[in-house]
């Protein structure tokens, strides 16, 4: 559970609620049809924007920055430390058993590589090339949340445009311009809170996260090759130590 | 056929209609003038931002947002691994009368230049020259679009502001300030919408389909590389696997 | 001649007009101190944005919007595919004669390097270098032209304020002040006109145009390197045409 | 101390608050409500932006700005000549008694490294990935508070959009109109000042502070590598004083 | 002397004034708190942006927009024309007394490393992070202009909001809203002059210049390594003249 984004959104939704009820009833500043508008034409746009499957995806996206389950890195370097000094010991295949244990994955899947006797070359193309287009996906499912957040105001823009409109072609009457005004402004306050403080935040966190997974699996994949060039445990420590700030570092006692 | 194109404008666009039928008539939003302004305006400009071959070109690019096919990944890695099991057995020579049944220029060119016994460093060099220039062309396709995107909004601005100046200038009749501010609008929604719900989200998906493509290429480049390498059906298979996300992998059973 | 650019600005140009006649005389749009002042200093901050060559240069560099003469790559890649033939039958020495025919000077110099016998790895060097300033050059030529594009609405934008300040000052006479904002406002569409109908979309065309030039260099060095390798005519075939959409390629016989 | 900010915040608070002074009390721009809305939807956006330590860590980086203790790149510089002459006369052993005082970690390790005769290539891997993760933290929290300066204008409009609705609501009593709006203005202005004196800039100190503190580690490295490789005295110097701007370089004698 | 500065600015800032004096007096546009404001606000900023050395540097840094002496890119391909033929005909030592009368200190330094005897590689190493940092001091003397030219805006706006807040509040007497809101609009204006005719521009061209010198730098080391690997003046000169467009290259007789 990603309690950041809950305790955010409640902070920040609640700010402006409060705001709005300090000054008025906050019946005034509820239109459904004006939020279908923003909702729905950004929903719109953003299908003409991606594939249809990417714009499914994005309610799981969505729920993903309320959900968070990486490895702690200091686990992972533990790991290698134990795996490098068992395949010193007792060989590489020792590890076999181990592998099946594995939850991970990427983990297994560089592990059983290794174990199989493949080139170290060959290994680090193979994960390479996973980590670089796992990075993408994740990129992408940040990218369509990101247009969400730019399609938001853009909608919402349009929607008083069109109240602007209507107001000035009938403004025969004064005394309702502000009213009209008012409504008209709805969308665009609609379309500014759905952009700055839900679509582009979440999709910030999507990318802070992308870049810790990347992380790990980086790191990952070095101890991979690591224990599959045969290098000293010692050694291991050292590089994967060294994508850690200092503080968080696994000491070699 | 992408129908996601096809629904997403016309919920967008229902969506300004219904907004627009609440509180008026649609009669108002129609001027004929300010939209050929626009749009006019905006192909005008197009015209002198690219040569005339891209923007004749960009009818064609938008239709390509209203259909999609590319073949699937799954079968891509089956083929391989049908072709690399065969040229263990039977040699390379064997694969010379399925390239001919093969639709993919692209993936027909790199077999045969494979079988033709090209060193894989040289085949390697023409593959990639291929899909680096393929993407640039996309890329500029959507760039085209793009830059439509950015020019709508600025012609919408500058019918307002010419609206504007002729308003101002007539202000004795209070009366009609209002109407003729109206109209004055309409060039800037136009604008808002093509950019918006138009222009922007087809260069958005023309940009997505560019990367899925060019993961296609990428993937079929890897697989002929490893053919023409004599590599192990296996490793093949992970290889390719690697490009793609672990619920769409070929399991190796 | 570049007909695209000579019948986009006629159009955009001529639609803006039309739109001011509909509704107004032309003569309340123009105004000879704004033009000034927006073009004045457009041209003057830019002459503190660059040294004085590039500003006198970007008259030469707006002319080249005007005017296109890129020899086109399928006539590259049938010279080629000759020389190759004749290096492979005759020797490369074979060659020399035809240099001192070829127009274009990169060709001719590319290949006179390699008839004087210097290594394939000079060669590229040397090629590369003399592509990449090439680029650069050609860079800098549209970027004056973008900044002259993000300078004018600037311009206009001062102006505006000017005379926004000046009429807000003397408000004592309400019928003055329509008429006042009125010209106030020219500045503004001035620079949004230049800016998005003129050097925006002229930067743009200078880049359109960087970006062939470039591919058909890129496609000349590889020819060239080909033919110093004495590589076979068929493989030079191959590579250049993988510079090519598949519809404009060579084929082969 | 990093006096810069301190007299920077100081100077330009200093002159907005002499700038309200001069024309009216500051009573009439003070209003708790409108700041809690800004600072704290700014802040609950980026809990949503960020993963919870992020935003918790952002006070201690926030804190970063006002302090500064790098080394001095000269005194460095000529802790390696003596380093290199030492290894050179008394073997890079004799540096082990030496590595206990130096104060900087990484440069410690890699000294420690060298020692204990790695390979000069595995040590600069280990020390690459460092230098690189360290840059990628650095710019992690230089892009917290980027957020927050991204953020505090998108509340600010927020809250003034909030409240124009209300004031047009309520429009009936022209004499309110005035002091309404001045009220709804707070927020963007305390958007405004937040993002331009307070996040952007120290954004942009944390930044500059990055690069020099990643400019020293490369130096650093370059020497470690240059010890291990056993490079002439003079060498080391030329190399670590080509990073420098020749007036702060160490001179051979 | 950068003429094209000087020019630049008289010409830009000549169009605003006969602009403002064309419908009023100058007095009105004059306000020394206004102005104060402003620019005490952006240097105050500033200060929290960069390091103290950075802001104070900033004074020489806007002083060499005003001045230019790079040396011309056809000497540096004589000069190394003349070397390369005296290295070759008394040997590379022959070059030490010329070294001595050489100006320009990263040339003087190349050719002693070659004289010393160092490998081609070492000094490329030296040269190339020496050409890299000093584009990187360069950019960021450009950098810290161009914050200056992002900030003077800001505090433009956050100025007249400030005036505004101060109107609204005190809107009884009609008649000294205009004059008012003109005052409030000066910081406006002040910010836009000085971002988009002085600042922006003076970052530009430092950009432009560092552009250029790089450029010689490269060619430089390009002389520099070739003379070290002891090549035929005719590919020197050769190699330096493709850096340069054809129309100023040097004729090999």
């Amino acid at each position: 559970m990603d309690l950041a984004t809950v305790i955010g959104i409640v902070l920040s939704f609640g700010l402006v609620v409060s705001a709005i009820l300090s000054g008025s009833s906050l019946i005034i500043f509820i239109s459904v049809p004006s939020f279908l508008i923003v909702i729905g034409g950004t929903l719109g746009a953003a299908m003409v924007n991606y594939p249809m499957g990417y714009v499914i995806g994005v309610i799981g996206v969505i729920k993903n920055t309320f959900f968070s389950n990486l490895e702690s890195p200091v686990n992972i370097i533990e790991q290698f430390k134990d795996y490098a000094n068992r395949a010193r010991r007792e060989g590489i295949l020792s590890l076999e058993p181990l592998i099946k244990e594995i939850d991970d994955e990427y983990m297994r899947k560089g592990l059983q590589l290794t174990v199989d006797g493949l080139e170290p070359q060959t290994i680090q193309e193979i994960l390479e090339t996973e980590v670089s287009y796992l990075s993408e996906r994740h990129a992408t499912g940040a990218d369509v949340v990101a247009v969400l957040g730019t399609l938001a105001p853009a909608m919402g823009m349009i929607g008083t445009v069109v109240g602007l409109v209507q107001m000035l072609q009938t403004m025969s009457d004064p005394s309702s311009i502000g009213p009209a005004m008012a409504v008209a402004l709805l969308t665009t306050l609609y379309g500014a809170i759905l952009s700055n403080l839900v679509f582009n935040p979440m999709a910030g966190k999507l990318k802070a996260r992308s870049k810790e997974e990347t992380l790990l699996r980086e790191m990952i994949m070095e101890g991979i090759l690591s224990i599959s060039k045969g290098e000293n445990p010692r050694i291991i420590e050292e590089k994967l130590n060294s994508f850690l700030p200092p503080k968080d570092r696994v000491s070699s006692d």
